[in-house]
């Protein structure tokens, strides 16, 4: 198809300053930290880490986070009072630009000082703080975060790892009861830990109060297990090898009473329980949601190494030359080709608008880590959010740096060109920080529950009868922007014909309904299940016996593509809010008639991806689908002469674009 | 969706048996020969690769490429004048069963005795077989086979290295005009080849007799590189690094006469050239064209390794568990859930169809290799379908692998589960042996001219040309089981309503209808590249200008989505008919009925994906369109207690599934 106008894209502009535009528009409201972190960055002795066996590695990593220590990412999580910064969101900012560098070191540091030092700030207390924070933060105590189980790894909740609580001794014991309990795929464990917060489920005076989290000795002064610990190391990995996972066991380890990071649930000189929260579900649930810094930052870090593959695959793909043109006017550049724009450009688009979903995830962490009173119901919609933006942002990863070595054939299987590194590095955060498919049922259930505080213990069914009960039809409730859209949306239909497609408001209305229409159907569904568990009270009373429960369980299993779908078309229609609002906010004119195209394609690829759903449900015509079609390709051609502003934008430090298909080696 | 029925798939079988038949069924004619190399490989001792340096790496495989050098698969190409055993297509099968071992050992093997010594036994003469042939079995003489060139991959008739004859002395002299004419990615280079096969534009008498292939020794007795031959390494790669691909370059290297691998094209004593094929761009294809056995073999190892991932998916996916199933009774197996299911087993229906296309394949290779003389339309046809479905078998390895992976969560992460490995080996497969995206044109342009045997060297003007001539609507013209098709497509629809979708002459139907469709209507925009870009006799030429030649370079670029798009439809109905025949074929009852209904599962995840288009072309209504998805989550059901049995057909040799994962360590 012809575009409608070429949006003013073909007049002549000043590269530099559109490049550094749109940087500014990346960088958000932390462009401050961005640039110092580059700059820092900037600096850098990249080393080739490729052939260097697994030891090796490690020590190179742990080196580097010796290092890093002195730096800000060490320090911007924790209170102030102990030499912390006192910033979370400028935490998982920092992180997300070292995710553009090596990224075992990343992980290491992610674990270091987001997941051990980040469950000592926020689940302990002060006694734990003063003791421990200042070791932490500058590496004299390395610590591991000890959830996941060999047997329990999404069901966190049903991990079976045990710290009962001796009155006489006034100590916990913590135990392995079985091999599937072991702490596994542990980071820091192998081979640098010193200490790990272990989950366990708390047992006081017999009764289990559900999962808490103690701090507990693993090695010793010098680096021996202690008394009945015992550690295995997972070996090898698909990648991030500098990072030493390990395998945690424990056999009547006893730490006193004060190892309990007490913050949720604590126990008394008396040898009482006590918390703040009296359902154990709400507690568990409460607990898990302080650690949604890690989620954001595992979608940050994905999206930082999803950029430096397309900056790769673009710049190579922008000089790269293959087969004669027609006419013999010499070598096509592979980025003309219209297969190649449409590997790699959707997948840059992609890259804008999950970029622009992160500044608002890591807004929504900042102001929710602030004084004053929490805000339970946003507390929820931010987790919710967090888990599912992770999961199609690592997703995302996954698909387009494997398309970016492709797109470079036999040279992005080289090593030396960063890609095959990247994808092995990246791989396992499509399950790691909560599996993405698990994750996208969270996403679902709090859309069905409208994220009440109280549905975090619903089980399957419990779930189904909160649905029966109080879900009176889906409501799309804005996220971003809302003001930009609400006058988007006022402004009525500025186009007809096949240019609607570029119509930003017919965009944000396709999103909505589709998602409206995705939650009410999946709700009906539902509803069924509640009918078959009971009477909608003897719901999770098991009452009703066997029959009853196996047609429940066979009505949510039979919709979990439905439940899936919803999640993600609900995630997509949070993405494109965050993107409207960062082009209304774009104060250069020529960046923002770019970055308003970017958008266009951003949204009509998705929607040719669910072209299905449109046509299926009529939504679009088959002329109009064929349109959408047309159009994607329109796009990219009309993209194509700016896709190396687009990438160069990416503003990443120059030592980590070191790939020899870079520097003209291949040509 | 209900099924029409259980398909009798609900009634006790004899596991034992059924998995056997279905191994009968995989296996095909090959049978003797698999169930010999599956026995050799039962005693295998595997080692642990994943943490050796790239050098050990290598010594390790160049030591068993010795072992292997003493059974059959060195030999089965060769001619038995020579101690080979004369039989391509047990080569190609042979190759196939080392893909479920390590597959570093199994290109390093491909590179040696397929691309090195099938060169030699393909494009050399008498004089080179006497000579090489057994040396080259018994690894007295390694090679490589040098084609691909920094600069020119995918366009091997433009690549750049000459060979120019000097009359005064008999001999050739081979020389890298520049460094993008140097050979790169080339396996064996880097470590142990001794002799190189290599591609360069032959020049006698000061002209250009295009592409030829010449034996050059490159290193002397004691390994150091030949004067004039420059060597370095490719270091490090995203995965088969037991295999040493390194970079050659050539500064006036001479070489005799006789070094001139000369089937196709020789100079004689006198010094002129002479060719049993008169065209330069119709040799070219000839001699490319005796090369297709590395791209089946790619094809088939991509299966092996896929089938590998799967059996360790799915046998772990049968055993852990996660999450209370609702009621209370226990926790639910991973493959009982819907998204597990869906994640896996459509895949695992589309590698049981690959199997069957690939019997096709090598079936054709074997008849094509015979005695007496070459249907030279019959072996472009086969060469078609040899680089459409490498390009779709190894993509279905990419994706499966990948989803096989994170189906298994962090423990698919470790390398002791081996997937990893499996995913960062087979990488390379998507764009080595021909760049898919490439071969899937290849493939529209064989059926947009039918395989006339003089389109090889049609450019794209001529071939826009000979389509607006020539094309007369598209043929269908049926590949495997021909007979059987018909019958089925004579019995008329049996059902309606939704059990239509069960219908094999519906589901065949719908293919071909498809493919015609799409076949007609790229015809019809490409003819107008024809009239764009001259009078009809003009074409080529480059008379009508700049303008023309652009416009036409457009309207070919334009259409590449259509392009890619047929070929992949044309092999999807390819890959079809095959299965339909294994169906036929397979005189075991029950594992008849099983294999039709992974059949169905093939067809119908196909459609859902492609569901678009089925409904944009109105072909499916929005009814039968979600009846579609229905049928698939349905399906999946049904064959779910039958998944291990489908696995366990593949029968891949015991130490090859050496998973911590399937030995129970992980539950």
């Amino acid at each position: 198809m012809d575009l409608p106008a070429s949006f003013g894209l073909d007049e002549p502009v000043d590269v530099d300053a559109l490049t550094t535009a749109l940087t500014t528009a990346l960088d958000g409201r932390w462009g401050e930290l961005r640039r110092g972190v580059r700059a820092q960055m900037a600096t850098a002795v990249v080393r080739d880490n490729s052939d260097l066996t697994t030891e090796q590695y490690r020590q190179r990593v742990f080196d580097d986070l010796h290092l890093l220590a002195k730096t800000g990412p060490a320090r911007f999580g924790f209170d102030p009072k102990y030499g912390g910064m006192g910033d979370p969101a400028a935490s998982v900012v920092a992180h997300e630009m070292l995710g553009f560098g090596d990224l075992s070191l990343m992980v290491k540091a992610g674990v270091q000082w987001g997941l051990f030092g980040g469950a000592v700030q926020l689940l302990g207390t002060r006694r734990h703080h003063e003791r421990y924070l200042r070791d932490i933060m500058d590496l004299q105590l390395t610590g591991c975060f000890a959830m996941t189980e060999t047997g329990h790894g999404s069901d966190v909740q049903h991990l079976r790892t045990t710290a009962a609580y001796d009155p006489a001794t006034a100590e916990f014991v913590i135990g392995t009861p079985d091999p599937a309990a072991r702490k596994d795929y542990i980071g820091n464990a192998a081979r640098d830990g010193r200490m790990a917060v272990v989950f366990a489920q708390l047992i006081v005076d017999g009764r289990s109060r559900g999962v808490h989290a103690l701090l507990v000795p693993i090695r010793d002064g010098d680096g021996n297990p202690m008394p009945g610990v015992s550690i295995e190391d997972c070996g090898r990995k698909g990648g991030l090898n500098g990072v030493d996972n390990g395998r945690l066991s424990f056999r009547d380890v006893r730490v006193p009473r004060e190892a309990l990071l007490n913050r949720f649930g604590d126990v008394g000189e008396d040898g009482r329980y006590s918390s703040p929260i009296e359902s154990d579900g709400r507690r568990f649930f409460t607990m898990i949601g302080t650690l949604i810094r890690g989620r954001i930052s595992v979608a940050g870090t994905a999206g930082s190494a999803t950029k430096r593959a397309l900056a790769i695959a673009v710049g190579y793909s922008n000089t790269r030359r293959q087969f004669e043109r027609p006419g013999g006017q010499g070598e096509v550049v592979l980025l003309d080709y219209q297969a190649h724009q449409g590997k790699l450009l959707p997948a840059l688009a992609t890259s804008y608008a999950l970029s622009f979903a992160q500044h608002e995830l890591v807004g929504g962490l900042g102001e929710l880590s602030g004084e004053g009173p929490r805000d339970e119901r946003q507390q929820r919609e931010l987790e919710s959010r967090a888990a599912g933006i992770k999961a199609v942002a690592t997703w995302h990863a996954t698909a387009t740096i494997q398309a970016c070595r492709e797109a470079c054939g036999g040279a992005g299987y080289l090593a030396e060109n960063l890609l095959t590194t990247l994808k092995a590095d990246t791989d396992v955060f499509t399950t790691f920080e909560g599996d993405n498919t698990v994750l996208l049922q969270l996403v679902a259930k709090g859309l069905l529950t409208n994220y009440q505080s109280q549905v975090g213990d619903l089980g399957t069914l419990a779930t189904a009868r909160f649905i029966a009960e109080q879900f009176a039809g889906a409501f799309i409730e804005r996220t971003a922007a809302r003001g930009v859209i609400e006058r988007l949306l006022a402004a009525g239909p500025g186009r007809d014909g096949e240019t609607v497609l570029f119509d930003r408001a017919w965009q944000i209305r396709a999103f909505e309904d589709r998602e409206k229409h995705m939650l009410d159907g999946l709700a009906r569904r539902l509803r069924r299940a509640a009918g078959l568990s009971g009477d909608g009270n003897g719901v999770d009373r098991g009452d009703r016996g066997d029959r009853g429960d196996r047609g429940a369980f066979a009505i949510f299993n039979d919709a979990q593509d439905h439940l899936l779908r919803t999640a993600r078309v609900h995630i997509d229609r949070v993405v494109l809010e965050a993107f409207v609002g960062a082009v209304e906010r774009c104060p250069s004119p020529a960046a923002r008639a770019l970055l308003s195209r970017v958008c266009d394609l951003y949204v009509l690829a998705s929607i040719e991806g669910d072209l299905a759903w449109f046509l299926a449900h009529g939504r679009l015509t088959a002329v109009r689908a064929k349109s959408v079609t047309g159009a994607v390709n329109a796009l990219c051609e009309l993209l194509r002469p700016h896709a190396q502003a687009l990438v160069d934008a990416f503003a990443i430090p120059r030592p980590y674009l070191g790939a020899a298909i870079l520097a003209g080696a291949g040509s």
